[in-house]
Parts: structure tokens; C-alpha cells; sequence
């Protein structure tokens, strides 16, 4: 399986391939930011986050793509921009025919460190030690896209069928 | 001018096209809203959205949209689907070189009403007057879409130059 994970920032959006499947060891395939100036137009950034995301999608061609879910209850500052941003990953992979999975920041911080109140400086390690690499990735923003995708693989295959069905499920009453 | 008034909601987003300048009559062209349905997937949503303002650009041609400015700190239910709603018709506008205004709630009730707390009814009411239409638009989405569009042409011309400058400056910052 492989999977894109996205780490919707709008300022620095995380991207990270993974490959892998329950039970064996992990691979990354690619890791990088879509960086966007605070100070540039909204559209703009959001095209560019658009551009970004629909290039790797293409380039990398995930099965599945794992995007942390946003609660509006928290970081009322930045979450017009979290929320703007998942929204366009939401799109593109929709456009593309790609399945979603959405993670909290919680299910993923346990999954990669065992416990979901683990710090960024933890997650990063582990996914360091996870993936095998000789550094921790920088910026936090891409190791957290890493961790989505890595937490999307371990939770894997049960999880996902389980929202294929519900969506399928959606979609058919959407359309009734 | 010709602006397109984008009420950025999930469920039904408003969309209306209005001709007109600051002492002039206005004329309605066009009026709608996209609806998607509350249990289709999220994707699926932002997808129709994206789809529906592209087309009405596309066979409308305005010269600028007029989007509703988002809060984050008002109904935190909602404003997740409002954010990504909004989110999606920036990300098109740019795609489209169109330039985007942002309209709060109250300048737009103000700019219609003389009253920036006018409840739905009196804001339908007015628009439906301003526009010479015999019936007030429904659903309320789509009055709303069209009462963006009518405070843009009447804030109009000042405003419109003062964020084109600052957008400019701003991309030439970000590009620095």
C-alpha cells in the first residue's frame, strides 16, 4: 500500500510517501513542504497548496490518502487556514478518484510513538527511527505528513474498509 | 461591472451574478445555488462546489467575485464546511485570474439594508426591490449570494483598487 499523507498547513502543507503494510517494515518514498508566503494572495496560496498536491499525486500515485482531520474547536487562529487547506487536498484526491482517510493529531501521535500527547520533537524521532532515515525530516510539518501516512498504514486495512463502505454507503443515499 | 456573489456554504452555495456601477440601475443575470448532499463524502462536496462556480464563471464572465468573509470564531459548527466552501471558490477565482473581495456579513447587510444587524427577511426584501424581481430569491443562499454581489458594485470602485494595490504589493513581497 501506498500512501500520501497530507499535513494540511497552509503556510507549510506536509507531504510524505509511504510505502508499507501491516506487520512489515516501511519505506519512504518522498518527502517535501509546499511553501506558500503568509503575505501573498489567499487564492494564490491555495492554488498553490492545489498544485502542489495534484503534481505528487501524479508523480507518486498513492493508493490511498491520509489527511489529518481538523477540528474547528482548536487553534481558532490558524484553522481558517487548516481548514482551507484540507479542503483542497479533500478536492484533489476527490478529483482524482483517491480514497481519504482522516486522522486526528491524537490517533496519530499514538500510533508512531505509542502514546497521543507525544511532542513534535517524539513524533519526529520515531518517524525518523520508523523509516529508517539518518535524520529527523525538517521541517515538523513533513514529519508529520510521514507519521499520517505511517498511522494510516497501521491502522490500515480494517479502518479503511470500514469508511469505503460508509462512503459508498453516503454516496449511494447522496444520489437516491 | 459584472460580479458574481459567492454565499460559500456546503450544503447550498449561493451563487448570483449582478450588472451594475455605483448610480446606476442593477440588473440580476443570474441566479442559483449548488447544492450537495449533507452524507455524500466531503471530497465529493468540495468537488460539486468547485465544479458549479467554475462553470458559472466560465459562462458568466464577471470581472471580480464577491465572497463572503469567513469567521472563524462565529458558529463553529458550521464554519468548518464554510471554510473549505470558501476555500474552493478562491482556489477557482485564482485559477481563473479573477480577482476575489471579501465582504463581511454586516457590510453586506449594511450595504443593502442601511443596517449591518437586518435579519434574512429584510435583506431578501431589499434585494428583490433593488433587483426589480417580483418574487425575494430563494432559498435565503442564493438573496445572500446576489446581496454580495450588490455591495460589491456599490462599495465598487475604492475598494476594489485599494485591495488590487495591496495584492500586488503583497505578491511582489512574496515573490521577493
Amino acid at each position: 500500500m501506498r500512501v500520501l499523507g497530507i499535513d494540511p498547513r497552509l503556510t507549510r502543507c506536509g507531504l510524505g510517501v509511504v510505502d508499507g503494510s501491516v506487520g512489515r517494515p516501511l519505506r519512504m518514498v518522498a518527502v517535501d513542504v509546499v511553501r506558500t508566503a503568509p503575505d501573498a494572495p489567499l487564492g494564490e496560496r491555495l492554488a498553490a497548496v492545489h498544485a502542489g498536491i495534484d503534481r505528487w499525486i501524479e508523480e507518486h500515485a498513492p493508493d490511498v490518502v491520509a489527511l489529518e482531520r481538523v477540528f474547528s474547536q482548536h487553534n481558532v487562529k490558524t484553522v481558517m487556514g487548516t481548514a482551507q487547506a484540507s479542503g483542497i487536498a479533500l478536492l484533489v484526491a476527490a478529483r482524482r478518484g483517491l480514497p481519504v482517510a482522516l486522522h486526528t493529531p491524537s490517533e496519530v501521535k499514538a500510533a508512531v510513538t505509542g502514546s497521543g500527547r507525544a511532542d513534535k520533537a517524539q513524533v519526529g524521532a520515531m518517524v525518523a527511527r520508523l523509516l529508517r532515515l539518518t535524520e529527523v525530516p525538517r521541517p515538523a510539518d513533513s514529519a508529520d505528513a510521514l507519521a499520517l501516512a505511517i498511522c494510516h498504514i497501521w491502522r490500515g486495512g480494517a479502518t479503511a474498509k470500514i469508511q469505503a463502505a460508509l462512503a459508498a454507503q453516503a454516496a449511494g443515499k447522496g444520489r437516491a
